[in-house]
């Protein structure tokens, strides 16, 4: 096991500091396990608090020993419930704390422990510092890269005629697991619960789901109805495999299409303009298009070819996405959005995932994870960019 | 795929609004999609509320053609924003919220939406009502266990000196797929995730994590530090299994023990020693013993057979709950703990683990997930209670 050394911590918390310097806060508690993680290196339950000028504080509850083997923070103690924390701060006055997630019962009760404290959200000052990757994050997506590659190349063994997409999903997701993969794909969300095994295979391909994406898959019931399904893979029909891999809780994400006997041409033809719209897309990361550009470039490349009606899926189910910053969290800063007006820079790891539907029939789609770096966009997933003929 | 029939729905309505009334609640959302699964039938992005004199409107934000198929509610509409919704309301008063699980920001902006309106949590509604189960779903809990059965019972397929307990939880996880098992097991919590794929063999059935288990395991990662690792199997050690199995929702959970070669004789004895436990306690159940009555039994079962050291945990790590309510999540209503003073009811559905935990030796237990109906305990993950040695 990787711990996160001590001075990836440091330099986590001292960027923290510079943010909640400008925030005007005088502390700021995390308790949404994410960020805690990224600020401590540990995801036994906790509370870290991070006051602007000494040390931060992680409250461990349970299991405190191995909190300490995990995270180089020196000032780590035990507590039970939120009532024995106001005994370790001085007073304050404004502080920070994940508005955006934590349940709003938890937060009036710490509101009634610190009494007349202003409480501000301090989530964007995590999403912030974590857009850019230190090398640290980016060995470890690159060993997430490495298992994709392998779980990647053993798709054509469990690809055949009459095996339902769950079964895939699960052979692949069994296979991944052995080799370090941890199964779920965090995203911060009250709802939206990511799953690894996105295989979907011509007509399920086409159906939209509650998830923001242009093609959510049939799924397995109305309480899982997302990705893989109990359809049967036929021959000659498109199966896109877009599964996400997570190591030491950072995902990589990409995806690949395959077909048993052939690929209809519709689909073949589909899959070049995607991977040539994410090409050309990279290069405009490089000049520096601001975000919201590099979406509307996309479209209007994906106009030129002739698929306005079918990229990133049909009317009234587009989305307006083509990629999504991603590391502890399936989706973090930097969005390339129609929204998002700002450029990519460098130390930031993105998705992006050109997709095309066609109602009914099917989908195709591309995707890497890629690393902006030194001018220049490295990507992390380099797996096979052929169709995969099985 | 099974949908939720229309008198399932109306009945679980006509109950939440009896609890609305007597909380004088004028009507209530539910944004959190467990509750809304259950009062609607679908988990597509909704909102739904539920007005005290007049029927349910699901907002429906995507995908509703999916919705409408699989809610029996007849007043669905499309929203974009929450801002879509006011109009749709009549002025209330007192209005339920789930502030148990909403993101305090999700709240603010609610609140500052419908102006002058009293918020109460309306979570311990629907947990109530939760309790019970009805025929539909006790049916859909009956094939979980079809399919649980199935998987234990390829175990000794999956078990091998030398395999590590990550292989053996992905193989479990993966044929559990093919049948219908959904993967993830929610749980209403910020920080806790629950996995299916708890296997832990010797030494790491004795390590404590971030979980309220009597054994955590190693896990993964720091990013992962529950259930099985890279640990590899060796003859002649406990290797407890505890594989929740999730369908349609609705998960049933349960636990056995394996060894390769031979089980030890102080894990073999307390294996017995533990299903002896259960096995009494249930009969307390029918008598009408409380929660908290049917704790302190046990805890007295285990010390007259000199286990009282190891008897869910050591110290200072034992928990204090044998058992928890299980439907939709994975710990409901009713617990069998020692803070909790209510009976059994009939209808309810829990399961019960007496677990022992030996330091730095390893673990054993018995689970099983029990139905309290017409004064009886049916046990319905009724899968072999031998220890199997392969």
């Amino acid at each position: 096991m990787k711990y996160a050394p001590k001075e990836e911590i440091d330099t986590r918390i001292e960027k923290l500091k510079v943010l909640m310097e400008k925030a005007s806060l005088d502390g700021a508690f995390f308790h949404y396990k994410i960020d805690y993680y990224y600020l401590s290196g540990t995801m036994q339950d906790s509370l870290l608090f991070v006051p602007l000028d000494t040390e931060p504080i992680l409250f461990v509850k349970r299991e405190i020993s191995r909190a300490r083997r995990e995270s180089p923070l020196s000032n780590i103690v035990p507590y039970r419930s939120i009532k024995d924390i106001p005994q370790h701060l001085k007073p304050m006055e404004r502080i920070g704390v994940q508005l955006d997630v934590i349940p709003y019962n938890d937060v009036m009760k710490f509101k009634n422990l610190l009494g007349n404290v202003e409480f501000v959200d301090c989530s964007p000052l995590t999403r912030e510092i974590r857009r850019k990757k230190s090398p640290f994050e980016i060995a470890i997506m690159e060993k997430a890269a490495q298992i994709s590659r392998k779980v990647y190349a053993k798709v054509p063994e469990f690809l055949r005629e009459g095996a339902t997409e769950i079964e895939v999903g699960g052979n692949m997701e069994a296979y991944a697991k052995s080799l370090g993969h941890e199964g779920l794909l965090r995203v911060r969300s009250l709802n939206y619960e990511a799953y690894t095994w996105h295989i979907l295979s011509g007509r399920t391909g086409s159906i939209v789901s509650q998830s923001d994406s242009p093609m959510g898959g049939l799924g397995l019931s109305p309480a899982f109805p997302v990705g893989a399904s109990f359809k049967k893979i036929k021959k000659n029909e498109p199966i896109l495999i877009d599964f996400g891999i997570c190591y030491h809780g950072y995902q990589v994400d990409q995806t690949r299409m395959y077909a048993i006997g052939s690929m209809p041409d519709l689909f073949a033809r589909a899959y070049w303009t995607c991977k040539d719209i994410h090409d050309r897309v990279l290069e405009k990361v490089v000049e520096g298009y601001t975000s919201k550009e590099l979406f509307e470039y996309s479209k209007e490349l994906a106009e030129k070819a002739g698929y306005a009606d079918y990229y990133l899926g049909f009317k009234p189910h587009k989305v307006r996405f083509l990629g999504h910053g991603i590391g502890i969290e399936l989706s973090e800063f930097p969005f390339i959005a129609a929204t998002h007006t700002y450029p990519i820079e460098d130390g930031e790891v993105f998705a992006i995932e050109p997709k095309m539907v066609w109602p009914r029939k099917g989908c195709c789609g591309y995707e890497n994870t890629v690393h902006f770096t030194n001018g220049k966009c490295r990507v992390i997933t380099d797996i096979d960019d052929n169709i995969i003929i099985v």
